[in-house]
């Protein structure tokens, strides 16, 4: 059995000897600029981890654990560009770096790269992994074109913001899991408890997103608490604030979020306070436990040996530790 | 065996039956916009023919054939943003009659929904076929950084331009042929004698398409003739006519290219002229027929008998026999 180090390990490893291409180097070099710039490379740990469970040769596996962080590297290229977001991991975006084609272009390689990976699993079980890969794929496109419409929009609900979530991220935290689990010839019951295991998880992972954004400690969180509130983000919490504020104080945060005329800090106070006074805290702490609560009780559904499990287990309950 | 038109009407059924999705419609509408606004249907057909010169039984060769129409059409989406092109086959382009951030995602959607097609063909040869796929949209990506990196450069040489559109145009074409012997289970050395006669058939196909811009028939070419000229493209033409011109000669054709001062038709016909001074009509011709004659050579090569062969023989006759 491997250690969260040891497949950390593995992972960092391999990633570092991954070649995409040289010519033409527009097309290449802004491959390796986005996946070179590190990230907690959560999505190919969890493959290698959920084959580890089954098997103890995790080699089997490592294409596919690549083809994963590849994936989503390319999911952020592309959304970075849509977004216009200037700045990932404290470097500028791709599309920043050199310009809107090559962002395009280079993105649309990087997803074929992913594939070139994929296809690399175990011949025995390669046609249900590229069919959960390509479902997966088309999921992670469907959240990120509802997350876009939903910045049109003030009346999104809360189960359309789960859905969306679940689709822009949860799905490919639960395809990691189950494609380490096919990788290592899992049963499909198991490897279906780890993949709403991943699902749960990632709801739960995302929520606290929403919550760091707000609550979290400025000293160790990262970038300025608040941001979402500037964006006019709709997160769990701005969704709940609209549907629970009544009379002035819903006229005021309506006013808050739709005129442009306060200053940045003044707004971050005045919706947080809102948010004190409907006890959004604690609503969204329960929700992240509700679905954190839902993911442990489909892993603990996994038919393998507690010990082997440790190292899942640690991990879900680090990311929930989590203060950036 | 299936006649030309057997062929297509097939492949235009099954287009007419595939659906990609519903919700959200913002990804999936542009993407049924595309399939469905036409066109030759060049590539799927070739898969089907290919697949039909060693089978009967060209329905394991569909999946595959849609898969590389709904490439195709992939390449044409992404391609229209980038290239800022606002009209294909009489509609607006997607970005247009959309925006550019769903022209970038509904493509990114349906290049995976080709995956899906193409993880449909026949088991027993899946592995060659998708790694024959995966090969083949990547260079289509580095064939458009190729001619967008042209774009940017004056001094093109005519081996790198044919080295573009290998990539850009002819190993899809190439592919298709390939994928659809692959289906059928042809021999290695019959399926990359059809790759070889679909790599020099694009070729001679575009070198023609350059051709057709400056010397079609203007009652029958669609377009007006010129457009190549007036956007400055580094066509097979312009590049000849460059390596060639001397002294005053080559003074004004670099002027005419570099300054915008000369009125659209005074510059086609300007151009034109030195294109036939310097004999480039046959030029172009002859590199036509060289490539032309490339592929009909290894077209012979393929182990199938003459009667077989005879609606890939007519289709490629018919393909430089156009005047649009």
């Amino acid at each position: 059995m491997y250690s969260f180090i040891e497949l950390q390990n593995t992972i960092n490893n391999e990633i570092r000897q991954l070649e995409f291409g040289n010519n033409p180097s527009e097309l290449y070099q802004p491959i390796s600029y986005t996946i070179d710039a590190g990230g907690k490379r959560m999505r190919p740990i969890l493959v290698l981890a959920a084959c580890n469970l089954f098997s103890d040769n995790i080699k089997i596996a490592i294409s596919p654990a690549l083809a994963m962080e590849v994936f989503h590297n390319f999911t952020l290229l592309h959304d970075d560009l849509m977004d216009k977001a200037e700045v990932r991991r404290n470097r500028p975006t791709v599309h920043k770096k050199w310009n809107d084609n090559i962002a395009i272009l280079s993105g649309d390689a990087m997803l074929i790269k992913a594939y070139q990976l994929i296809v690399k699993a175990p011949s025995k079980n390669l046609a249900p992994i590229i069919e959960l890969f390509n479902q997966t794929a088309l999921e992670v496109c469907e959240g990120q074109q509802y997350d876009m419409n939903f910045e049109e929009r003030t009346d999104v609900s809360e189960d359309e913001y789960i859905e969306m979530i679940r689709l822009k991220t949860s799905v490919l935290v639960a395809a990691s899991l189950k494609i380490g689990a096919l990788c290592a010839d899992a049963n499909e019951k198991d490897a279906q408890n780890l993949y709403d295991f991943g699902v749960n998880l990632g709801l739960a992972f995302q929520l606290q997103d929403d919550y760091l954004d707000t609550y979290g400690n400025p000293d160790t969180f990262g970038k300025k608490i608040g941001g979402d509130i500037i964006a006019n983000k709709k997160t769990y919490m701005l969704i709940k604030a609209q549907e629970l504020a009544k009379g002035e104080q819903a006229e005021t945060l309506k006013l808050l979020i739709t005129k442009n005329s306060v200053a940045p800090d003044e707004k971050i106070n005045k919706i947080i306070q809102i948010y004190n006074n409907l006890n959004i805290k604690m609503l969204v702490k329960d929700k992240m436990n509700f679905y954190y609560q839902l993911a442990i009780d489909s892993f603990n559904s996994v038919n393998v040996d507690a010990e082997k499990k440790s190292v899942l287990k640690d991990l879900a309950n680090k990311l929930m530790e989590r203060e950036s």
